[in-house]
């Protein structure tokens, strides 16, 4: 008996560090190391809206939980239902990603996170009034003093919290990491056949990593032009240079079954039609039927666990609390 | 031993018995004879936003589970950010009420259920389109197949689901029903002199019952007029009888902590004036500050347990799926 689990244990590690050194894709990873307190108080936080102007809009309003950390819009509705300029990218597995935006201009998740908050096209607040309605509510206050310490409830207090919740939102246990991780069974031959189409044609070069994707910047049409009405021009916005007009962050592929529609302007709700799109603009390639068609079916077994937690219960305003002005 | 258990059981029931012989409110009663299956499909469409025209409002929007079933606005914010013409009724315990929306229009929840989806002010879609949307998703499919023993889909199974889904969202083990139901230290005494006053100053005619009001309809300003900038009539709208403009359904206390802003125009988010105001206009009693504080102490102690589930995954669309239309 002990000998057999011997057996294999080694064969365990030895599947492990072979894939680990051989494909350009690694296993998500589950959460390690992190504060559950921080954790529950940025959940509440993250489906807050009365951290938006009109008390109508959450971070959880544009990264749905329950549909892939997304809208599923090509661009996202704000504050007086104003179009957002962009797609909105899922949040899930985003503390993987090298910077956060489509164009990186937030170093991290809680760099991020204060962007939506103060921003009259989304959720129209500023910190101040945020932070001023989080300081009445007896329920968070208490929450706050917990995780750090203080009832002074500051900006970062409340933006450190809610990217410690998003650090959570990793989706491992996908069939394609369990393959990874040595279940052959796991994904089946025509997966299989998606996968090497797209280590062979060069897809892989972009969309490696633990995230299949989120690790560099990439210009959108490299070989063709990319046709798009969206006056979004990437890179180029935060560095001032010419040479990175049209460099987007490029996007994680995992979960990309549920994280349509594609493209940082949302352009297709086609999973088929993202790949032949971004084989003929990329990489000069033209997949033909079969070949999208698996690439299509690898693409799908990089869904892994969705989250999976209650829903929140959020504490009650009082009376002092400041009101939501959706209206003016 | 056996005797010991007798007798406690003796006195639960003589407590029980007692209790619901000589008080006004009923403690809400839990969920029985459901439908499980019923209830998972019903919960998912409630979260769905692909059930408006923008594909980003669901019934969860502005019956917010996080938030008392409600959305914590004076008046809701619609399809193109639309300014509803009334507030938005708690959805918590609304399976107690002897008709829906504040006006009664609605017989029960599943006739309820239709009309925000075909509001043009609310969600926006139709009826059709929204079972068109339903009809491609595969996980949908499944569903309903499982429920109703039919994939083709009706508007009936869809409101039925819906409906279903809310009658479990009734909220038992207030502080208020354990004193009900004899545990005598569940409220202390200032909260108990707040329901004597409750019910010795009349309060009590109108809210009563399980949900502690929900099961008549009054007219607003009995004594004063109620002063308003809101167009509403109330269920005059209905039946057409002058005699009963401004009868509006007598709205549940349960959670009325959590449920602000209050009155059909939600003009108030100070449970402190709603009470005085109440007093004022209905029972031509002016309450002083002691005498509203211990009401205002007693309706806190009808908070009960809030819904209770983890927060549900949606499948997803496919590309035959119709497209959400946010901005046109």
């Amino acid at each position: 008996m002990k000998y057999k689990l011997l057996l294999v244990s080694i064969f365990a590690i030895f599947i492990a560090l072979s894939s680990a050194q051989t494909e350009p894709i690694q296993a998500v990873a589950p959460v390690m190391d992190i504060n559950l307190a921080e954790v529950e108080l940025g959940k509440m936080l993250y489906f807050d809206p009365r951290l938006s102007l009109s008390g109508f809009i959450s971070c959880n309003s544009c990264h749905n939980l329950s549909m892939g950390g997304t809208d599923n819009l090509p661009t996202s509705i704000g504050h007086g239902w104003a179009q957002g300029p962009i797609n909105a990218p899922t949040v899930l597995n985003s503390s993987l990603n090298l910077a956060q935006f489509w164009d990186g201009r937030a170093l991290d998740l809680q760099d991020q996170a204060g962007g939506p908050i103060a921003n009259p096209g989304e959720m129209g607040s500023t910190h101040a009034l945020a932070v001023d309605v989080l300081k009445t509510i007896p329920g968070y206050v208490y929450e706050f003093k917990q995780v750090y310490g203080t009832a002074d409830i500051t900006i970062e207090m409340v933006t450190d919290s809610i990217a410690t919740f998003e650090e959570t939102l990793v989706t491992p246990n996908s069939d394609f990491d369990k393959w990874l991780l040595g279940d052959s069974n796991a994904i089946n031959d025509y997966e299989l056949a998606g996968y090497n189409l797209f280590k062979s044609s060069g897809c892989v070069a972009c969309h490696n990593g633990q995230a299949v994707g989120g690790n560099s910047f990439q210009k959108m049409g490299i070989l063709e032009p990319y046709q798009t009405t969206s006056s979004a021009e990437g890179l180029a916005g935060v560095t001032g240079k010419d040479l990175d007009r049209f460099k987007f962050k490029v996007p994680t592929l995992r979960n990309v079954e549920l994280t349509y529609p594609y493209f940082h302007d949302g352009a297709t709700y086609s999973l088929t039609e993202a790949v032949d799109i971004m084989g003929r603009l990329q990489l000069g390639k033209h997949f033909t039927d079969e070949e999208n068609a698996q690439i299509v079916a690898f693409l799908k077994t990089l869904t892994g666990d969705q989250p999976n937690f209650n829903l929140p219960q959020l504490p009650p305003s009082v009376a002092q609390t400041p009101h939501p002005k959706p209206f003016n």
